[in-house]
């Protein structure tokens, strides 16, 4: 018997109960013991709940009681879920959690207090929501070097890219669909620019290379100015638009991570990723490429994940704990050094005279014409420095740059 | 520190010695101790091997050292590798394996053995070479109620298939093509005929449904008369042809499995999965879809998959040890019982007279007239006994039939 504590009663939360109750006996057959709910913590009434004696509003009636020894901390945000897990942790109860937004911040101080005090802090449901991402990185893929990950993350703007690429919605067209099906919240700052994509790259960089990647310090460029024009160009060059994370090892021990809409080829797996969905591809030295694909949110996949590391920890015993990443100060490569293929779209009133140009600063770039006054072009694998120095050489208005990914 | 001893130093046993070797380090950092290997058995001699000293022929070398506790079974086949197996889990060795034969022969007797004796038996490279979907099964997707497993399982059908689809290749051509290229053996029977992707859906649907799946009792169709025909009837359908393993979990408790090729549904993420990739669609009642999707092959990824098993044990201490799967009988549905739609090429003299007369024994069947002298169509959902009176009354010379996968 483990007994557990849901620390908040929104989506998540009520996923995870749902699914604990609806899947009862397989999980107790793959737990190898019963899982048992004692606490509900919301700051909510549910009086008309079937289970209305779970809840509760104070924190210290899961912190003393010595049946809890998980507490599932789903409530999002940083506050008071940091000082909730701390707590906790110290109190020797096991940590599950799919908040993002905690681990990217505080993960490395928690998985090293969740060490201290021999007990787990899991978060499989902080990355692609029901997808097996995490477990698979720190145990499946544990034979390999992991040498990059490109991953996308953010169902909510992969969702209004591919509304903008096959259904030639505008960008505000496409986001007010996303909203009125739940998928975007009324504010989307955080999905639009990245900065959610941000959290889960710096997760898995973090947890991929064993080292602290703050997410606060990574390069993030967001979809918010991406146009149907953009969309044109990137079919041109048999590519398609998506937001992605990437992170690499670089051989000077640096790691390279970014956040930006990237022109993907349609000879990538990530190519055909659409909608809500969510994909990860992680190339290994021994394993090559690995793609993980599934649902990145939404209620039951999430509940998911996060009942899953309740059952690895109801499974683990006396199992070793040990930090899964430490804080070696500034990884970060310079963002100015992190080599890719560029596009860019750039205005063009005399395009035989702008084409030249081109061609004189970029080696090799591939010429685009498919609009009046502008011209586009791709580059060949170059520095971001390289990339910028040339683009001021050419001294014209830039309308539009992406990052390009084979 | 673990000892371990490679027994087979083929292409798969020499792919484990190169990855422990070359990420010895990060091996060592997430297995939490060093991984030794003190014996590598084969009939070979390999005088010249920089570490020749590591080589024997004898297995009790290998079952009398008490500094070995796991044994890596690469060796492939039934024997001797079934008598090795049991002989180190009986000695209280753990045993990690790549042997999809014995795996799906006996997995269930040596499960058993593992557990008596309170060690493990692993098979992560067994289905899928490098793609981690066992452990996924086994924990990530604890959580739920596991209900279908889909998967192209098999390079070599899928390299033979992918050079008809997209180089017009006659199946002949292509699998000559694959021979030169290493990816078919020289009697390619065991991959062609479905025999090799009916042992790794037997593994998976076990281990989903937690009781054992005879290999032998499936029903298995291979690809070898698929024809471009074939190919070009399922492209106009919006469709391209897999090789596919399939189990489900039915209502009467019993599990519907087998091994056919198919017309899949360009939606599928499994049409998009070209040459000697695999992957596998699992769905589960709580996370939905998830698809993993990587090598289903060759030296380094099957490598890195025996290396993560090693890893876990060196990681496990005292967890607990659990058979995955039990023998409960025969659970196979009677496959007459088994629901699909289905595609038929039929020939047809008459064909106005033949669209009449299967439209009015296939209910809203879907007529495809592209060829002379024949006729093919696509039913509804319907059992294969329902499907194949229905053929008998059109009492007709029937060229080909697939099942359709949307």
């Amino acid at each position: 018997m483990v007994g557990i504590a849901i620390l908040g009663y929104g989506v998540v939360g009520s996923g995870v109960y749902e699914v604990i109750r609806k899947n009862a006996k397989s999980i107790t057959r793959r737990a190898g013991t019963k899982i048992d709910i004692k606490h509900i913590l919301d700051i909510r009434d549910f009086e008309n709940h079937s289970e209305k004696n779970l809840f509760t509003k104070n924190f210290d009636d899961i912190l003393t009681d010595t049946d809890v020894s998980v507490v599932v901390e789903v409530m999002g945000g940083v506050n008071p879920a940091y000082e909730f897990t701390k707590r906790a942790l110290m109190a020797k109860k096991s940590v599950v959690t799919s908040n993002k937004e905690l681990v990217a911040t505080h993960g490395c101080e928690l998985l090293k207090i969740a060490s201290e005090n021999k007990v787990h802090y899991l978060f499989e449901a902080s990355v692609g929501g029901g997808i097996p991402i995490i477990r698979p990185l720190k145990l499946c893929l544990a034979a390999n070097e992991i040498t990059e990950i490109t991953g996308i993350l953010n169902g909510t703007t992969n969702y209004i890219l591919t509304k903008m690429i096959n259904n030639n919605k505008t960008m505000s067209d496409a986001l007010k669909r996303a909203q009125e099906k739940g998928y975007a919240e009324k504010d989307p700052a955080a999905d639009i620019d990245g900065i959610d994509a941000a959290r889960k790259i710096a997760i898995l960089a973090s947890l991929a290379f064993g080292k602290f990647v703050d997410s606060a310090k990574i390069p993030v460029a967001g979809i918010r100015n991406v146009t149907l024009t953009d969309v044109e160009y990137a079919k041109k060059l048999e590519c398609v638009i998506k937001l992605c994370g990437h992170c690499a090892a670089l051989e000077n021990g640096k790691v390279d991570v970014f956040v930006s809409p990237c022109f993907v080829s349609k000879e990538s797996p990530l190519s055909t990723v659409d909608g809500v969905f969510n994909a990860i591809l992680v190339k290994g030295n021994a394993v090559g490429d690995a793609l993980f694909y599934g649902k990145g949110a939404g209620k039951l996949p999430t509940a998911s994940a996060v009942v899953s590391d309740i059952i690895e920890i109801a499974k683990s015993g006396e199992n070793t704990f040990s930090p899964v990443w430490e804080d070696k100060g500034d990884v970060l490569e310079n963002p100015k050094n992190s080599v890719s293929k560029h596009f860019a779209r750039i205005k063009a009133e005399n395009k035989n005279e702008m084409r030249d140009k081109i061609l004189s600063i970029f080696d090799n770039a591939q010429i685009i014409d498919i609009e009046n006054g502008e011209i586009g072009f791709v580059t060949e694998n170059m520095t971001a420095e390289g990339f910028n120095d040339g683009i001021e050489k050419l001294n014209v208005e830039v309308i539009s740059t992406f990052l390009v990914l084979s």
